[in-house]
């Protein structure tokens, strides 16, 4: 099978690779995980944002690995003990892997698994899961990780599915976090996917006015289709005057952060009224750490991390199937998987604001 | 009249000062301010943890000022325009001096009010207040900032009200920041009076289980008659441990912050659950910020700050008038104000939880 490798910054290959198979095909050491994993075929994967850090180099690839963490699929294989998925059905996974029966994922932070962990990484028993930018993929928790798509499904909701596997659930997590619901007014820094999704989480939460912080026009237009009321495109202190200057000179009640550097992060602190919320889920980036000081002068809180996505997948994918939300908008370029690195590259000089691929 | 200014660390004097007047007398200067203020004859004050920070030379005292900011008293005089407050009632004052009319007191951010200020300092205006370990103060939105208790006030209620004025209000923040509520589990670093507050109103709001960490028997003991269901001794990495292991090693759901040390903070926000929720009002001292990986890795949020105790005090009032809860239990020495000097050193040197001052 075909996988995509990250060699080093800005060395990224389609490479023939071993194909994935089942635990259970892999010896004794395999059970109990080996019967509840599947094998499913890739139908369409992305690029993220955050695969951008190792790309540009701003983390360190100490050796090669699969990379891609976002994708959907058909299920071609079943492990002895799964019961909710079958061969055939079309499955949305998250970007990482997860048993949704442990305490954690009951709680709702599912990316806090005890028994899960991230792909292309081995899973806790030591078998191969791969990356998503890859013709297949090996998901160890096959009833916790995947959720079945009633289908036949439309070829026209792949891109909009593919969003419920990172950026739609991302975006509402960032929402959710703040506290957005009916009548909030909110302010998003960040004119990526995930900000763009923050802003169809916080319309869909009952947001009465959204504002986006974005310089872009092609980005600004998505947004306000998605449900932005305003835009703003002055950064730093004038950003966050002209933010404040919408709201009275108070601040919106909650500001979504959709980027990760200490810059944006600012941005959001800065921005938000007394007694609001920040919700983030930008991974962060840079040595900056949160300015205690600030926050608690002005009783600003901070909420929000790795997003929960496996978590929101039910109640956000009724919305896709209907076609209340159209997440998949944020994905403006399309290749196939060979052109992988061209993908990346797109994403990088801002050339796509987020890249579909097929295999 | 006497009022307790503090010239330097471990410098805490009584001392005769001019009368405060209202500001109707000082001038034309004073309208329309002059006429919305109040004279309050201190009926009991007391020391505050935050107070000190200065007494032990932690925050640098430039220039002799008036200290204390916690009070109850008996209305003495009006300004011409106050109408929600007569002379002759008892009233209960919070931290800080707010009109509760402006957005960011409507919004239950009293602490952020665009037109006041903290006791001791000149108001607005430029009219001078006073600082609340003394005779009387001078309050400059009657309206906003004063609850009439209604009377008879029995002796024996005083030092309940009183806590009203800070302590109580500010657990009480710190609870409804981590957003504890019924079955909530819950773990309290810090068991001054603010921690030890803190736990009634984990207890109120319907916790299911509250940890107390504390090394002191007598607090640990008030603690339990709060409402706590565990003590926790250790601190640093075993305290940690030793909260987690009470649930079955992933942390209690919220986690109050009542020092505001980084030590104390470190503490909590490792002691959360992924997905908790610390909520904080010791305010903060020492040169650690938040650590911004660590609560993106878990989802633990941090939310509170300066506590907005004024919106708070109608909610409490009634429960402390029935007795439901007891807050001034944490006053476990009453002295006359002449011995203002005294409660410093006896709270410096941990010989009490919190000093009742009587002037």
């Amino acid at each position: 099978m075909r996988a995509t490798i990250i060699h080093a910054a800005r060395d990224i290959r389609l490479e023939e690779v071993d194909d994935l198979v089942l635990a259970a095909g892999l010896g004794e050491g395999g059970e109990p995980a080996s019967g509840r994993d599947a094998i499913v075929r890739v139908v369409a994967a992305c690029v993220c944002g955050s695969d951008l850090w190792p790309y540009r180099g701003v983390t360190e690839t100490k050796e090669p690995r699969a990379i891609g963490h976002e994708f959907v699929g058909v299920v071609e294989q079943i492990g002895s003990a799964v019961t909710g998925v079958a061969v055939g059905d079309f499955v949305i996974a998250p970007f990482y892997d997860c048993d949704m029966t442990c305490t954690n994922c009951r709680n709702g932070v599912s990316p806090s698994c005890l028994d899960g962990n991230w792909w292309g990484r081995p899973d806790r028993e030591g078998f191969p899961t791969g990356g998503a930018q890859a013709e297949r993929v090996r998901v160890p928790h096959a009833d916790g990780s995947l959720v079945v798509v009633p289908g036949p499904v439309d070829e026209a909701l792949v891109p909009h599915l593919l969003a419920l596997s990172d950026v739609m659930g991302t975006g509402h997590h960032a929402a959710v976090s703040a506290g957005v619901g009916p009548g909030s007014t909110v302010a998003v820094v960040g004119d990526g996917a995930v900000g763009l999704c923050a802003v169809i989480a916080a319309k869909r939460l009952g947001a009465e006015r959204i504002v986006m912080m974005s310089r872009h026009p092609d980005r600004q237009a998505l947004a306000r289709r998605f449900g932005a009321t305003d835009v703003v495109e002055q950064r730093g202190e004038e950003g966050v005057a002209a933010v404040k200057a919408l709201f009275d000179d108070i601040g919106p009640d909650a500001v979504l952060e959709c980027v990760g550097t200490a810059e944006s992060m600012e941005q959001a602190i800065l921005s938000a009224r007394p007694g609001g919320m920040v919700g983030y889920v930008g991974v962060p980036h840079g040595g900056a750490e949160l300015p205690i000081r600030t926050l608690f002068g002005t009783n600003v809180g901070v909420n929000g991390g790795v997003a929960p996505v496996r978590n929101y997948v039910e109640e956000l994918l009724p919305d896709v199937l209907s076609g209340a939300i159209e997440p998949g908008l944020v994905f403006d370029l399309e290749l196939p998987l060979s052109e992988v690195a061209e993908a990346y590259a797109a994403m990088d000089e801002r050339r796509a604001t987020k890249v579909l691929l097929r295999p």
